[in-house]
């Protein structure tokens, strides 16, 4: 077994050394104006080891990644019934389109497209204030990160709801069908400022762990989800977690994972790992170019693809 | 760890008195008369111990599940030129959609679906003779499954080759992009008879072995394919095995796995098994379904989810 | 030459009797409460005869037939540039599709599909207060009509603002792209109260017949658009006024039409005469269903087909 | 009333003069090699005069212009049961589109795409053989023109036929949906044959003047099919005639026309004149890009445009 200390800091350097890196999302200037050169990596093994290289202290916008959670509150609030709101097969997509709603009434195909991400967030809200959602889901991470610093970044939340046309569309599209039940601009306002939530990776790869250990945080025993939950989220996203690169991942990383447009990636090592990548340039699909790389390293050097 | 025959022989128990069987195929008589009762499972260990029960030796008609093994051929002919031909996403629509070849330039989205299935063989094909390309791939099939008795079911072939139009039309459409390089009849009559090769459950779990096993035959140490190049195949057997029921399949089993419209599937437990079933009554997405379920209970008694 | 006096009253009668009368349109309950055995027809010849039948002096809510008049509007603003933010194809899509946005760039495929009408209002409200748009429009069609006293029904533009999520989405979706330039509230505000003008047969007739008359009112002779503009309106008219029941129209009636979900139809026979119908039950296509066998009647039997 | 000798001789010089000339087809090397500088004109009227310029005697392959004589022999047959196999609606597609067709269970949207013309010649050939229905589809044309003369350019046929796997699959894929009755294989080779027969601008506006006129030849007075029905091929050819450039052909020609990839098209002013221009050069969408100019400027000059 190779040692993991040395393993994520040969990654962090050879990251730090390759001339490719992606694409820095440009659409909101709080993304925009991000060192292209960071790069971050946090590995938590079963002990509650922590390896980690590079800028792994660094906050950065965790954006989609926070789709995991919210699925994972979602589902604990309405259990299997979520299924009538969204589907669970990979997309074929970009994570913005709008075509497969029309072909399939309202209903998003995964929880991890922009659609299926709406969804999850209205049925959080149900009925709730946006505030108290929104609140709710904080404490999550927190919780689960077992860190009270993790906030929001309001400036990119409100550059989001300024500038997130393609999101509203996709919001009111789903209401005309019946699939939004709360006003558009409440779910709107709570998925945006979810995604706004900045957290280092160390912080990530800790709100991760429940995922590696069959649903519970193995330093503190605590259960967050029943052990077959937190394999169906982990099948999730190896099938759907980097929207229409979500088989490239599977072929070349071999984890469960989940990309964000801010650079970040939440991979999971059942019974091994939470892993959390950074590096803010993107490749055509929308996921980590880096990050993605760093990650199938890190499967191969350790051994720990699902793929055999 | 729970006794795998008694797990096995308890599973076909149950699948023998479920009143759901889903749908037979019927869209050639070959398959529509095969009896929508039978029911077969085998799973061959690591150490080569064989748990089976049912019609684990009655031969049944593997269509589609012959596409694991023509796309191992394949890279085994062209390497990763291969994926100049065909992508290796999710396809997001039925096995048989012609839809997305027209958005992507006559490029199949995997190799899995059957436009993508059709390029691995042309590329298996090119330049032969489909009398020794048949050959080929009917070789490779007994020495995988260390039996030479397997054999095409020429009925089948004949009867697919009389009323595949959707076939022709892929074939001829990928032609039109210059993705099929050999005469469409030639590809398309190999096409048609890989699928009507016939196998038991046994035979088809002694063959898919390698993806298990690293690569290797456990038993007789033989190397099929590189470490590296199973695990890929395995991976895309997960996103994209099951059609547009691949989420599902992955949601519910947690396995590898590749199924064919005569009902059986393939399923790998990597380092654990290779698991054949066979159930002719389909679902809707033209999955077996007594199949799914019967890996679904086999993976959850065993703990085998690659899921965690 | 028939009678023209005689021909509309006939039709009316036989409109009057008949059992199939479409569906009324129930997604707010001010159309919905319409009565489906309304039925209205006003035809103005080139020498100002009217000849009207029925509940020819109804107002009801003109809906898409006003994307014509705002066509005309936008078009004497800003030109032929108004075709690079709208095309002039047919759709072969439902009026409120989003797919083909999607494909091509936000750019709607004509001006009479909802998108496409919510854009050429963009145009006419450019930098405006939707307030001075609005009175622009009103002002037109009054001048057109030659009635002060045509308004716009406010109870319906209400709920159509309030539900209007399908018309939302696509505005957003195109100001995601760009196309859309004035904050879309603004430009729906516009867009919803122009749809929700009410009018009676009489006065739309009134209003269409520049269209039937190279561009001018052949009873005061002044002159609304060049010839060649009303020539042009027209073709679209005929290839896109009837969304995907397009061809259906002009196989059938062989005249240029613009529908609305109200159930009215402003039809024009170039040279001969402007035409209004009203009947409120809707075919599949969402288009007037009697008002359409009254147009297919009335240009068979004063033999005004441009078809020849 | 201008001299329509003069304008005929006007736009053959100007047409001659412009460097703009579009790009000729060069997917069969028969096409490739045709002239680009080539450009016939030639005008019927209903007194039967013929004005007439450029290679207005020169063969050209009419291709998809023969979709407008085979329609007309098909509703000859079958009446408008032709409609269950064929819709009448513009497709928003390319000529060559197979997205549509998935969507609508195998019904192609119209006669002039190529799937639906090849299901309108399998209605032709309806159970006869290839030659018998080559024939007829000849006699009708060479009766139309009144030039026994007219023959199919063997080469031409055999070009398309040994590379026409897009249409192949077109075939086929309606097929599979049962639409198409006969064997592939033979309502294609009717289909590639009748598209490959050559005719000059002056025999195919001699073939056309039946629709221009109520159905009838009328300089013999023969009639070839009802009024009506002469209308509602005018009506599809408006709408349908010229692809995905339809629209646009409306907008700017304003006359019923249809076009073929070898630069011809036969435009109808109703009541006026038969018309066929031929310059070999294309615009995007497929169609004659002098031709389209050429009749603009002569249905303007003539002030025959339908549309007032």
């Amino acid at each position: 077994m190779p040692n993991l200390d040395l393993v994520v800091n040969e990654i962090a350097d050879e990251m730090r050394q390759r001339p490719d890196r992606g694409e820095v999302a440009t659409y909101i200037p709080e993304l925009a104006r991000v060192d292209a050169n960071a790069f971050g990596i946090a590995v938590i093994d079963a002990d509650g080891n922590v390896a980690a290289a590079g800028d792994s202290d660094t906050s950065f916008s965790i954006q989609s990644i926070s789709k995991v959670f919210t699925l994972t509150l979602a589902l604990g609030k309405v259990g299997d019934r979520l299924w009538s709101r969204v589907g669970r097969e990979p997309s074929g997509s970009p994570f913005n389109s709008i075509v497969q709603l029309e072909r399939e009434q309202g209903i998003p195909r995964n929880p991890f497209i922009n659609a299926g991400a709406i969804a999850v967030t209205d049925v959080i809200l149900s009925g709730h204030q946006p505030r108290e959602a929104l609140g709710e889901i904080l404490r999550f991470m927190r919780f689960l990160a077992d860190d009270p610093a993790i906030t929001i970044d309001k400036a990119v939340a409100a550059s989001e709801q300024r500038t997130g046309f393609r999101n509203i569309a996709l919001a009111n599209y789903m209401k005309s069908f019946g699939v939004i039940e709360n006003p558009v601009d409440f779910t709107l306002g709570v998925y945006f400022h979810h995604c706004a939530i900045a957290m280092s990776c160390k912080q990530l790869a800790m709100a991760g762990r429940f995922l590696a250990h069959e649903g519970r945080n193995p330093s503190t025993g605590l259960s967050v989800v029943h052990r077959e939950r937190a394999r169906r989220i982990n099948a999730i996203m190896l099938t759907c977690g980097h929207y229409d690169g979500s088989g490239e991942f599977a072929y070349r990383v071999g984890l469960p994972g989940k990309s964000g447009v801010g650079g970040g990636i939440l991979a999971i090592a059942p019974g091994k790992a939470s892993i959390a990548v950074w590096a803010p340039g993107l490749d055509n699909a929308g996921n980590s170019h880096l990050g993605r790389i760093a990650l199938e390293t890190l499967a191969k050097r350790m051994g720990w693809s699902i793929f055999g």
